[in-house]
């Protein structure tokens, strides 16, 4: 058995990590846009990039690097330096060539507007305020956020049977283009667990699936999704099954954080399915309703309108009858079996749980055992607003 | 060769169709609701209908007559007669049992809200007002319209070489919970010319592939969606290659009719697809393109975001690289094979060809010769208020 107990250090949590948020001049009115993770002590790193095939600069320069080991990640908002071809990946080298002799293989990651090259003088201009000697993971936190309305952050100490602990902590960004297949998300979490780095890599993909894959804002997958887990095995200790757990509910707590931040978004939903023929096909539907422009703006007119979730199970592709299908809010079924309920009476309690920030619609398909989880927001005008107007 | 004379007279240009659209008080303030389509001789159907799993009872009752001749269509709005299981059939069996005697094996056809029993008796009440002497295509295809703002006719006299003629007709209608795989969309297509049944069904399975499944409102594929066409053979005459230009050119006009009036929709975009490894990559990237809400938005927003459309690109999961990438808004090329050509003047000239009514966003891949156009609009506030507000 192990103890999680939740933190408020981020990515400081874990011994022999630093970070801090500076201005290079990027956002208006001198907020943070530069943010640093540094390791006293060298990072095994795991991670999990974009599908995009788009991919950006910062991204295609990690992966030429090959196998390696950093200390440093050097993150910006505002520019993603995505469509920067050749030009982007030299400025990224130049950029970095720039950093002090104790930073090892250090790594960039960007977020923000796609198709313009990044302000390389600003940015080694910003880089130089860096203070290695700073915790402060909120500042870090802030200085990577575009249209996120507040900053993503958890951590956790995690106590073994044997009095062995380790740390683990985590910041994210992102609020729009987010899909089930990584979006403009920038995950970062660092631990001093002693954790291979086979290992981390394994875990890492195996969580995102039913985490950051599983959360939908918009069903757009950007050129600069990253997750990145970095392990410096300061603390000496390491239990798998407790890794796995608190790593799991980092996540999942971030994950679901962005989408309750999604742009313009009013409410978070979970999306629980059931009953279908596979676990695949329960993830078609499950990613299908949160990705629906119907149900999306359904939720945001706070309207139980069950025939579009209804309408949106059987379009998504996968086997489902209208004579085995049950649909419910929270605990209230409002459609069983092919049997109609829906009355003025139901209507009302129905509306009552449209009217929560966070609540569960449930379908279960009734023909098998297969299940998925996603989990999406509602669709207003400030997301109209927001992306309509993004680069002015 | 052959002429096309386009007609004003939608499905009753064809010789023996009559048509009209009455009230049956389901819209507010006695607006028209309940259109029916009558042939004085009996005719051959072909027809498509929606992919949706959840297909609405209509649907489920015209299949279930196998194969058979009509000569009477009967259509209402504000009820889809969706997910209303076998009670939805037997109503529609109740009040077809009720039309006059010179109906042979009438059909119905349903658009509106899902979930709801149709109100029955105003049906058979409405269908007892019809006139099937009628002629009055115009009230008829606005009776079928729910979010429509126009209706949605056209039609054309074909003239062949020997001197022989026909004509075919159609009306639709369709403005949101439309996708690339049929949606809410009713389409009736009317001809007198000698077709075969088996003919008529191969050519309108053929259009429907670069018509009404290349157009997109929001994505989302309806229970209801109906492509029908009727032929009474009276013209006697009939020329393939004749008959399937002018289909194309009704189902094209059609489709791009529903795009433009697509719910709060301000403008229609052509999305064309050039350069990929083969037509199915290229139709998925064009279908990604004028489904990806980012894109929608910036439409609206009137922003030359040409990043978007390659991180779209991208996303959309087929072989692109952006180094044999080119993007032009109309014939202004901003991204031309890994090379940033952005600048403040052509900001300029691109916001100028964004603020048109309806333009043209080409996408060359670069890779090969794979090819597909398709139909989008603009996703906008009103788009919001529509669909947020719905039933009520």
């Amino acid at each position: 058995m192990y103890k999680l107990t939740k933190l408020e250090s981020g990515v400081c949590a874990a011994d022999g990590f630093y970070a801090d948020g500076v201005s290079a001049g990027l956002k208006a009115e001198n907020a943070k846009d530069m943010a640093f993770i540094y390791s006293s002590s060298i990072c095994e790193i795991a991670s999990v990039f974009t599908t995009n095939k788009m991919t950006a600069a910062p991204i295609r320069h990690f992966r030429a690097k090959g196998d390696f080991k950093t200390n440093f990640v050097l993150i910006n908002a505002k520019n993603a330096n995505a469509m920067t071809g050749k030009a982007g990946i030299a400025d990224i080298e130049e950029i970095l060539t720039t950093l002090p002799k104790e930073i090892k293989n250090p790594v960039m990651s960007s977020t923000g507007v796609i198709g313009v090259r990044v302000p390389k003088e600003r940015l080694i201009a910003g880089a130089k305020l860096f203070d290695l000697t700073k915790r402060e993971p909120n500042s870090a936190a802030n200085a990577i956020m575009t249209t996120d309305s507040f900053s993503k952050e958890i951590a956790f100490r995690v106590e073994l049977e044997d009095g062995a602990s380790f740390n683990i902590g985590a910041m994210a960004k992102g609020a729009g283009m987010i899909n089930p297949a990584m979006a403009t998300m920038l995950c970062f979490i660092t631990t001093d667990a002693k954790v291979s780095k086979s290992e981390m890599q394994e875990l890492l993909d195996e969580v995102t699936l039913t985490t950051f894959n599983a959360a939908s804002v918009d069903g757009d997958t950007s050129t600069n999704d990253t997750v990145m887990l970095l392990s410096n095995a300061l603390s000496g200790s390491y239990n798998r099954e407790a890794f796995r757990d608190a790593l799991h509910k980092i996540m999942l707590f971030l994950a679901t954080e962005m989408v309750a931040d999604g742009e313009g978004a009013t409410k978070m939903v979970t999306y629980k399915v059931t009953g279908a023929k596979s676990n695949a096909e329960a993830e078609v539907v499950a990613k299908a309703l949160s990705n629906s422009l119907l149900v999306k703006t359904a939720l945001y007119g706070e309207d139980p309108n069950w025939g579009r979730i209804a309408s949106t199970v059987g379009a998504s592709g996968v086997d489902a009858d209208e004579e085995t299908l049950s649909i419910s809010f929270n605990d209230l079924c409002v459609y069983k079996s092919g049997v109609l309920l829906f009355d003025a009476a139901m209507e009302e309690r129905a509306s009552a749980v449209m009217k929560l920030d966070r609540f569960t619609i449930s379908c279960d398909l009734g023909l098998a055992e297969g299940s998925f989880t996603s989990y999406g927001c509602d669709l207003g005008y400030e997301y109209v607003k927001i992306n309509a107007d993004y680069r002015t």
